[in-house]
């Protein structure tokens, strides 16, 4: 006999918290499926090579890995063991391992049924994902992502439309005024290139990313460490200051100092294109501002990209994406551009939880309790409860204890509104006597009676 | 660059197969819903102790091991590798493991969060599970399982709730004519009282468990192996014969066969007081039989064994379950006993494709697509567009292509039923042509025209 308990990082959902989660499934889902993107599934468990190399070296320490079954030595040569090193044992013991996200399966899923697809070929994907981190608040072991995709073509519509499902979301969740922010890496691989750092692009992405922990200080210092001159951040401010210009100023001013990289004139265009498509329809709980600081932490975006922050500083973004170009061709389907994004979960179901954004809880999916009355008379209640049932009022007899007080405390528990005395005395007289828990009062009435209020109230709820 | 595949046992599941299981879950939940089960969740990963020594040897041995994080060599002992015992590293090599079913985690569940819950407590629960199985047709590494349990309460009103659920399901699934089996497993051990083989019970049901598979010849041959006298079997054959039996009549000679056995006529009473309760209850598409023999393989049985049998022969159970009373002493909490039931969600997927219960895949999520005719009018479309879609029309902008052709036929590919033609012309004219893609036909018509009929039709379809 042991105590019961559980890994560290991972977590139970009791029927509370994972009404509140659904509800927050729920709103992303339809607004997934609004926009006509189609659900897949892909399994918990993929072989290694899938999922190695994909995630930096960082993501690769974080990978859970599956160790082999039956006899895991059996494919270990005798002196791979007395070496004792674990990066060369790893590949032996283990050729699998679990999804660490949704997006590399998802190419992974492209590539081996191309020929199935009609690209473009949108979908969604809720699953949960698992990483070897380090447990903390807000940060789990296991985790949903909730993520939609668009693959097999380059047009920015799937863009403009990503910005209204995010406001679709957004405003669902009720979330007031979600900020989005949105670059291009072809921007930021222009400005590299005018400042002569196009090789260092990624050192130089990498850098602009800390700009919300870290501050400007934090980004020139790592720029520093990097051997790019911090310079680049200077000759960025006169576009920075662009608190009240309008928007298509500022890519008139990006289009001029872009002058010279081609590169950077497309991304300024396609962002162009984005905001044009999105010019007559409206974004009520979302604003979209162009940030062309915004790198986005992965390597594989190589156009547009997201983040959505929530109302309120601090704790980090809700929801973000990109586009990429070659994220399939790691499994041998090149030229398959794809642009997606994610909703973070557990972000916003904390944020829900603190600004009291989810309904009444309810432990009361139940609308009466039976109080049951002993054995001779448990079929007659039995037969009462179907009646109810029937009529669509979600009704429990309780399995029954001797202490009738047991029995109304369980409905105080477990927040039953109403409890149904059926005793001997009660069937004899066909009236039965009805409780209102709140208020302790109670009713007489015949069974038709405690059926028509009992649907009254249900349906009142309803609306 | 490596092809794209995925590991043995292992399986993606595209848009229009997740539909086809999404509606089987969708039934399952309601049916859980509609008796007031409330869903939890459990993590993929539990820590070993909590899932070995549960599944018997044979469980053991499918289980999913993780390996454990980081350099999982340290606590590695160097005389323990070169002995090169996978027994004796398993446990220094693996600390947790993959969730093998549900009622285990379960099971912890209740122990862990006891102070928490009301009992009795009714949960369901739909998660996949891993087993390291070997793969074959209809038997995968990963699958879902659909739980629902009451813990708490001895009370056979629960079981009797069981048969309504069995039937609620199979009857929404399109399933004819299930046959659902019932047992006792007070009865068999009564039965093995008689004939002074209580000592060797789980060897006696282990042995019936085989039935179905081996025959009664096979049965007999496995309890000589087990040094049990097939005697046992032939005893019972008056009490087989019950083809034409009342339930009552076979229920009162078994009384008389168990007179000798307090457990025996406990099993008998139980069994009698399920049947009594569901007098007044019409199940519509699920017989219920006794079957005196049946015994399920699980070990942690106690009372009440069930097994739901699909209409024809062959291929095994749909769905099962039974009483127990012990397993949440496993996690430090005796004196909990429940009783559960589960789908055999693969199963029935399997069927239902077999038997055309499912209706039309459809490819068709979108009603409309808009053929896109280049960058110039690309701005025009995408507002009509939203416009059809805040109709909630669902409709789709195709992203562009020089040959109409090609989007014409991507139309096709994916099953939409009509094209939107909105070219200069079209729009200078503010006549639109939409053009049924089964008929070919072309109708020459207003946006609120087009509106108006795409409507009708999306209204006609949902009815």
């Amino acid at each position: 006999m042991r105590k019961a308990s559980l890994p560290a990082g991972f977590r139970d959902f009791s029927p509370e918290e994972h009404s509140r989660r659904k509800t927050i499934f729920n709103i992303i889902e339809n607004a997934f499926t609004k926009f006509n993107f189609r659900p897949i599934e892909t399994p918990a468990i993929e072989s290694a090579a899938t999922l190695t190399e994909k995630y930096g070296e960082e993501g690769n320490k974080l990978l859970y890995r599956i160790l082999n079954s039956g006899n895991f030595l059996q494919k270990v040569p005798g002196d791979a063991l007395h070496r004792k090193d674990p990066k060369q044992l790893l590949p032996l013991l283990s050729d699998k391992g679990l999804r660490y996200d949704l997006t590399v399966p998802f190419a992974r899923y492209v590539a081996m049924h191309q020929n199935d697809i009609a690209f473009p070929f949108k979908r969604y994907q809720m699953q949960p994902v698992w990483r070897a981190d380090r447990p903390q608040k807000g940060r789990y072991r296991e985790f949903y992502q909730c993520d939609a995709d668009v693959v097999g073509s380059k047009s920015v519509i799937y863009e403009a439309e990503f910005l209204q499902v995010f406001d679709e979301v957004f405003r669902n969740l009720g979330f007031d005024k979600v900020e989005v922010k949105i670059n291009n890496r072809k921007i930021l691989m222009g400005i590299a290139e005018i400042a002569g750092i196009e090789k260092q692009f990624t050192g130089f992405t990498v850098a602009l990313d800390k700009m919300d922990k870290a501050g400007r200080e934090g980004v020139e210092e790592e720029l520093k460490s990097r051997n790019i001159d911090p310079a680049v951040l200077a000759s960025l401010d006169p576009l920075l200051k662009k608190d009240n210009k309008h928007i298509s100023a500022l890519l008139n001013e990006l289009d001029k100092y872009l002058e010279n990289s081609k590169t950077g004139k497309d991304g300024v265009m396609e962002m162009r294109k984005i905001f044009e498509l999105l010019e007559n329809q409206t974004l009520n709980n979302t604003g979209v501002t162009p940030d062309i600081l915004l790198a986005r932490g992965l390597d594989y975006y190589t156009g547009t990209v997201f983040e959505a922050l929530p109302p309120g500083k601090g704790g980090g973004s809700i929801a973000g994406g990109g586009r990429y170009d070659k994220l399939t061709s790691y499994f041998g389907l090149p030229g398959v551009s794809g642009v997606g994004i994610s909703f973070g979960i557990e972000r916003i179901f904390d944020l829900m939880n603190e600004q009291g954004l989810f309904s009444e809880s309810g432990q009361a999916n139940i609308a009466v309790l039976i109080i049951n009355f002993g054995e001779d008379l448990e079929k007659m209640a039995y037969d009462l409860l179907n009646r109810l049932r029937n009529e669509e009022i979600p009704a429990e007899l309780h399995p029954g204890d001797k202490k009738l007080k047991k029995q109304f405390a369980y409905a105080d528990k477990r927040k039953i509104p109403f409890t149904l005395i059926a005793g001997r005395e009660e069937i004899q007289s066909g009236k039965l006597r009805l409780k209102d828990m709140t208020s302790g009062e109670q009713q007489v009435l015949t069974e038709q009676e405690v059926i028509n209020k009992l649907k009254f109230i249900s349906h009142l709820k309803e609306q």
